[in-house]
Parts: C-alpha cells; structure tokens; sequence
C-alpha cells in the first residue's frame, strides 16, 4: 500500500523504514501469529499516521532522518494498529486492507492478546523516544479519548434518537484524536513553535473528522456487492453516522421504519435505505459539512511556514479527503 | 476483599488509598460499564501486587505515605486488571473474584474496550511518575513479556506434548513477571541500593511463579462443585499445567487416554483424571516445586534489611503460597 506515496519518494522512503522498525518490534514466538500481525500491521495501510508526522515534522524542521522520527512515526501507528486489531473482533470482519483479520484467522482469543502485545510495542518505542516530553502524558491522554470514543460508539449502538452531535462525539475520539496527535508530535518534535504547533493539532483534528465522515458516507454510497465494504455494513451494526443521522433528522417517517430491527435488514432494504438517505438530503448534508471541515484544514495549512513539505501536505489532504470521488 | 489485610491495618489504609484512586480514575460515560469497572478493579481482588509494592517500599525507606507510591500501586493493580479482563473473554467467564465478569455482563465488545481503556489509566499513571526513571522502560518489557507469555500459553493450548518447561515460560510471563516488577518497583522507589533490588526482584519471580503452580494445583484438587472454581476447567480449556504435566511424564499410558479430546470430558472423567493426576504424583511434584520456590522467597526475604514490613511480608507469603492448605 505504500504505493500511494508513489510521487513522493522521499516521504515513501521513510515510510518503509517505519514499516521495517514495526516488522522489527513485531516479534512473537508462534511465528504462524507473528506473521499476521507483521502482515496486518506493515503491509495493509497507507501509513496515514506515520505519514502525517512526517510531513509536519518537515513543514517543522527540514529534512528528518533520525531514528528517533522513525520510531515516533511507527508509534501512531503501532496505536492505530492495536485498535483495528480489536475493532476487527468487535466487528466480526473478515477481512482488513484486504488480508483476512487477525481474529478470522486464529480467533478471538488470540485476537485479544494480539492487540494487547502491539499495545505494548506502542509503549516501548513512546518509552525510548518521549521521556522527558510532554507526549507521554499527551500520548496517555489520547490512546484514552480514543478507548472513551470507542466505548462511548458502543454505548451508543442502536440508540435510534442520539443526535449528530453525539456520533461527532465518538468520531472524534475515535479517529480525529490520533490523526491530531500524528500532526502536533511532527511539529513538537521537529522544533515548530507553540503556535505551529496548536495548528497542527487543529489542522489534524480537522483532517481525521473529514477522514470519518467520508469513510461513513462510504458505506452509504459504494455499489452493492462491492467486495471493498460491502453497503450500509454500518446500520446493521447498529453504528448509525452523519448520513443517516442527518436523514432521520430530515425526515424521521421515512427512515425510522428501517431502525425498528436493523440487524434484520435485506440487501433490498438496505438498498431502499441507501436511496432514501440520498433522497432526503442526509448524504448531502454529511458531504458539506465534510467539505467544510476540509476547507477549514485547507485554511490552515496556508498558514503553515511555507516548504515544500507544506505542498506535499495540501495535496495528500485534498486526495485523501477526496477518494470517494 | 481488603479485609484480607485487616491484621495489618497500615497496609490496609494504603490499599484503601490505591482503591479509591482506581475509581477517580476509572470514569467513562456510560455509567453502568464504569460501575461494572469499577467494582471489578476495586473490590474484587486483594490489591496483592499494590502490597508488595508498599511493603518493599517501606523495607527500603521507613513510611511511604506520598501520593507517587499510590499512584504507581495502582498501576501495578491496573495492569493486572486490564489483562484479568481480557482473560476472561478468553475463557468465557461467567465469574471472576466472585462478580461478573465484565464480558459475561456486557458481551465481549465492551470487555475488549474496557480492557484497553484500563491500559490507558495504567499507561497514565506511569506517565505521571515515571517521567526519567528506567521503570518506564521496565515497565514497557513486563507488559510486553506478559503479553508474550499469554500469547505464548494460547500456542500451547492442547498441546499435549509441551514440556514442564514450557509452561513455566509461559507462567513466568502470564503471572511472575508482574509480581516481580511491584517488588522490584517497590525497592527502587524506596531508594534501596542494587543489591536489595536485585534480591526483590528474584523474591517476587519466586513468589509469582510458586502463587501460580498452587494456584494451578488447587484447579486440580478443590472439591467437585464449588463455585469458586470448578474442577479441571484448565484441562478442558486446553491449558495443561505443572500437575498434569507431571503426571504426564510420570505416567504417560493413564494421562495421554484423557488428553484426545479433553474438551469433551464428563465430570465423571474429570474425577478420574483428577485423581490420576494425584496418584502417578503430578500433585506431589508440583507441590515439592513449589514448596523450593517459597523456601527460595522465604531466604531472600530474610537477607532483606530488618524492618517491620520485612515480617510482614515473610507472614504473607507463607500465608499467599499456602492459601489451599
């Protein structure tokens, strides 16, 4: 996947290294498991995260070639890894990034501790690199709105009249945080002054609120039987985001039939669904206020000392924040 | 369960203090899961790894009544807990420190998060103590052994042809590893010199690893229908411990016949193999090896330097390692 960053050699470069520390760190001694941890945790994503930190830590300080980046970088997302890890065996997922998921392929059980143990890779590398920072304790503060927002979304699983805010809410611990915390460790540790730094941490907080709602205007929009993410897997989960809210909110008589039992929903009525909550302006609203948020973070990135990382950074917003399209 | 403590009521009112500390620290929206949380990690155990925390801190320091030590208590009781939460969605639980367990009350999806977020509070403390001391690194390899050793015993599930010594890797990590770190931890903070820390160290391991095999042994010897915990579920979850082991290499042809399909075992088999286990001496064995690691715990202690706390820790682990009898 670190294709993506095809244009951009010299971010892709640094991305591999991070990808080697994390297959470095990923030891195990059932290499069966360790294999499929490495796998997931190195081959599947964009490295977003580590990427992120790197453009920030540029747009910062020029060229970063300590080690020291590399392993704050596989840090993030080492963090991120632990929790798709254990989102996967909430969700009962097959298949991530299109492996099959640590818990299709040795079970819940190992699941568990398999996410548990890259929490604790996680931990290390904060150990050698953040001590006698203030990211310890930031890094304690976000992996704990990210578990509150992950619980709190939990709380919130068919409850049919929580409010948009409620579900921004749980975005935003449950995504927004990290991607805040990737931008504001880039400028902290490439030496940005306060100010750089508190937009950095806007600009990511924007980035990773978009970021969640397209992905859930995703799951209202991909064609049926798309292998990818298959349509409205969602609702029938109970995880009812901006585009339905925003539907129900608009016109409660025409979506609220659909949540008396949506676990039971059929392809045809998640294909009913799927059109009402186009037809009663719930996608649209959730696409403008997505928008919004990208131009916010747009906004701000203008302001970051010009480089050109910063460049780099504007252009991976808008592709990233634009995918669906 | 704090009334264990109540012939030492100095103690006592410290583990009060880690008590209540948990709880202004385990809050997270959803009232009725922080109250499943909180009843968990408060009131279940007997806070064993936050007193030989305070025992060996006094032993190297006279009083500990600053407000760090109870902080780094609780994270020890933290830790402990978050992987006790996890445990039992392995194990499927329906109890644990006679409540509920949280994945029994709430389903695995809210055990998984409220695993993870007892991380958080855990990683939070140290964060608040540990900033420029190794302990955090310390404390990144104990829970990354620990995680190694569960994962560890999970590839060990039903391999009936394992070793002695095997398992004790895997106890060494699931169970030693933790106690070893509050005694060690204990000491440093204290301020005691390296000799004593080394021996806390070594104390704690002996202790850890002697608390786990009697614990193991009292799965195979606790009367038939106790609720606290109901005869070989060890046996029939796949995890073979010292006792079978033994018996295993002591007796092959009486042990193997039970070990095909020992998920399947009836309750009538289950007696018989408990017996078998006693009469080819796997019982006796794991007896005498842990009767050589509480004597080992029991010389260390006494080369410790004379304090009060130095008695009451040898009086609570001879009573900790002879609980069963």
């Amino acid at each position: 996947m670190l294709d993506y960053w095809k244009d951009y050699p010299n971010l892709q470069q640094k991305l591999t290294l991070v990808q080697d520390l994390m297959a470095e760190r990923l030891v195990i001694q059932n290499k069966e498991i360790e294999g499929a941890i490495q796998a997931f945790s190195t081959k599947g994503g964009k490295l977003i995260r580590p990427a992120l930190f790197f453009l920030f830590a540029e747009i910062a300080h020029g060229e970063v070639s300590d080690e020291k980046f590399v392993k704050i970088a596989a840090s993030l997302e080492l963090l991120h890894s632990a929790t798709l890890v254990h989102d996967d065996i909430i969700d009962d997922s097959p298949t991530r990034r299109a492996l099959p998921t640590i818990q299709s392929q040795f079970g819940k059980d190992i699941a568990v501790y398999t996410g548990d143990f890259i929490y604790t890779i996680y931990f290390e590398l904060l150990a050698e690199t953040m001590t006698g920072t203030p990211f310890l304790m930031k890094n304690a503060k976000s992996m704990k709105k990210i578990l509150q927002g992950e619980l709190h979304q939990m709380s919130l699983t068919y409850q049919k009249d929580q409010s948009i805010w409620q579900y921004l809410k749980s975005i935003n611990g449950k995504t927004a945080e990290l991607i805040s915390l990737s931008c504001w460790e880039g400028t902290y540790f490439g030496g940005a002054d306060l100010v750089t730094q508190a937009r950095a941490k806007r600009i990511g907080k924007a980035i990773g609120l978009a970021f969640q709602v397209y992905d859930d205007i995703l799951n209202f929009s991909l064609d049926l039987g798309s292998d990818e993410k298959p349509i409205l897997t969602d609702v029938v989960q109970g995880i009812y985001t901006y585009p339905l809210l925003a539907a129900k909110n608009n016109s409660p008589e025409k979506i609220n039939p659909y949540l008396i039992h949506p676990e039971n929903l059929s392809i045809k009525e998640r294909t009913e669904l799927a059109e009402l909550v186009a037809e009663t302006g719930g996608l649209e609203d959730a696409l403008i206020f997505a928008e919004k948020l990208t131009e916010k973070a747009i906004r701000e990135i203008d302001l970051l000392p010009e480089s050109a990382s910063k460049e780099t950074l504007k252009s991976i917003t808008v592709d990233l924040l634009h995918r669906a399209y």
